[in-house]
């Protein structure tokens, strides 16, 4: 098995796609937004890449599935053509990170993409009540198009910067000459998010275009308010934390 | 030295075999289950493979051997032909696991194997007085068949996947389009388990038609319950612990 | 991408020119000497170092930027020219370390440099009232020329040796048959220390023959003489320390 | 810089050489019998090898040394040749420890080396009294012959195996057919021994007949018998403990 290995499941012509990434991250909120997006809007799965700087690991909650990432062609009634990246890992070591993201750019670039906007979170340390989207680019003029659809843009945040596969999207995306813009949901830091990808997903519907509903992403929300809720009271002393409310902690 | 080497032991002709993976693991169960297989039946040392991702040492207990994986030709009188894959380690790192698989693969390519069966444990976090045995299969028959040998199939477990060389031997079998399976017995995670390794077997031995005396895994399940309750009185107070009855901790 | 890549960002004619490396290191006083160096002489970035061991990230400070290091041509009216190495990042891995060093002075071949200093800090352990700098040479003449300029040759320190992108420009420079000398500012090793970067600079300055202003370090001393005041004086118990002020710490 | 790369510092007719490794490892047993042999006898520096596996340091002690290990031939008036590698590294991670010790033995190869020992120290986890060197063979003969030198061959032990440059040294050399042993002194682990390692190297003088002094040795190991009193002292409350008696425990 070679390093990366990207394997062929279907053929889609697609139109001025846009790359769409949503990878495990802070919160997982960029996954939470991806998968939804692929619930929401018919799609079909046009490749996987595996690699060998995935975690040596398959999975079994739909047959046995090697670890992975998958690109699916989204070509919704309205707005933009979508090539979306999903999957349940990132890369493991430090030239793995690299490596397997010039894959998933040579992927894009198959398909003809020419703009990426990678999807994710940014920890605040504390649950939070008003849900902004923070945003980077590499133009001006996406800062513009981003701004103008309630992306906020602060001076030097993330402080650190971006790190992992988002980040080296936007960096490598530049040095191909793409422009790339990343989406940062604000989130705790501490839970599986469903709030924030709303919030991600609501910006990435006005810019392109898509339309999605929320019901499924609102009550995952509304289960994710209850399960909080007992955490405190759990820490308070109560008695009441059945063991399947704690599903969204991981 | 290469990455991954292969030494020629012998030569054996083999008929459909199916190849059994037993490296360490959780419990050791794996690993037990197919040094047992190995007592009980006769078997000829086929491959030996070597890898600089094997841990960087070699054991001294029987004269020195470099850190190496076997494999071993068994045709029993009855049942199908097996290559039984034995060893201490696994890889060491995460690209390691993945080579070392594909190597495993080749071998057991170069010997007709067209199936797979992985031994290991699943840690259930308490010491268990019933020994379920659970499944993962890459393929419905597979399923019917191992159910009906009384292997237990649970939607989603083990939760988190299957992760070293059981999970690889998985997913990159089912990526060769070959049948694999991988068998689990409960194992409390904390102590080597003769026990749950007599339970895979036992359910190996249905399916595969194999005939063997599980006498001297029993002498060891009963050393190991002597072990567990000195250690219960120990914790408790009582002074009996002699040093060579915790040999089965390790 | 490959490992290491070397972007051409521009072309300067350099006279005889001194490699001088400022990457982050202990109270990051090559990196501030370095930076500081740019900000008071006129210069040219003319090659950028991308590497698969850098950190997988981009900062977000200037717009986007893949993590790398640069190299800047400097021609200053009085003294030597110089090829300035700054970066916000070291190697991520240990052979990464060794193949950035060796891509950096292969780029350094190509501006005809033949002798390098590598400017660093040696951690006391505590606050310091006076700054000594303190060097490490591949050639006697160098040691002679650096004692002259004031700098401290104590035998065996630092002890256990230079290590990381300083250590090996001294040991791989010294292959390539280059005079390579480091001058490591003493530091307490706690703080980002601007007075420890001058006093490696006014030895530079000295060693070198440019001119600069060291206006800008000297009120970054007497900001960073306030924060650490202000510890003090919270960790008696006054409530005193804006966040602005603990800029200085990372 | 290549992974390993061998440096030609002089060449010497050696006659049937052993190959004597005396690496960093437990208590320094090693380290301190190569470089005792090396002080007390004439020697001339061979070959250097260098690597990226190596830490990414140089040493500051006798003017800049890249990290390195070394071989030196030493052709004693009474005894066998031998080729005696030093050096104050191992390597840093797994895929380097194999491709050092198969660089090591590709140097031995070309000085016609066909016999190897390599030199140790095993962890007793207490101060001891009697200092036992335990050994580990690849053949029946050297096992006589060493036995009758005085080395103890203990059934399973180490526990454990070996591990690091002297265990793969033992087990690559056997698979290239050399004769091997490790000879370890029983140390306590927690210091540097002088002690374990002027006894291991009384078994070598046994077995390869050359004749060397231990008279500094002896005052070393006086020296550290001193620092272990002021030690206990200091446990105890007695304020006795100059700095520059704690030069042996690193």
């Amino acid at each position: 098995m070679d390093d990366y290995e990207v394997e062929v499941l279907d053929d889609v012509e697609l139109d001025e796609p846009v790359l769409v990434e949503g990878l495990p991250g802070v919160g997982h909120v960029g996954k939470l937004a991806a998968e939804h997006l692929l619930e929401e809007l018919e799609s079909t799965p046009v490749r996987r890449v595996y690699s060998t700087h995935f975690p040596p690991q398959v999975s079994v909650e739909d047959g046995v599935e090697l670890a992975s990432a998958t690109f699916h062609a989204v070509t919704p009634e309205d707005g933009q053509d979508m090539l979306v990246l999903s999957g349940d890992h990132q890369a493991q070591d430090n030239t793995g990170h690299y490596g397997l993201v010039d894959t998933f750019l040579d992927v894009a670039e198959d398909f003809d993409v020419e703009r990426l906007v990678a999807l994710g979170g940014v920890p605040t340390g504390e649950l939070i009540e008003e849900y902004d989207v923070i945003g980077a680019v590499t133009t001006e003029d996406l800062e513009t198009e981003l701004s103008e659809a309630g992306v906020d843009f602060r001076e030097n945040e993330p402080a650190g910067g971006i790190v992992g596969v988002s980040g080296l999207l936007l960096g490598m995306g530049q040095r191909r000459e793409w422009p790339a813009a990343c989406l940062m949901g604000e989130t705790s830091g501490y839970l599986v998010d469903p709030k924030s990808a709303q919030a991600v997903l609501e910006i990435l519907q006005d810019v392109l275009g898509f339309e999605v509903d929320y019901a499924s992403l609102e009550e995952r929300a509304d289960e994710m308010e209850e399960v909080v809720r007992k955490i405190q009271e759990m820490e308070q002393g109560a008695p009441s934390t059945p063991d399947e409310d704690l599903r969204y902690i991981g």
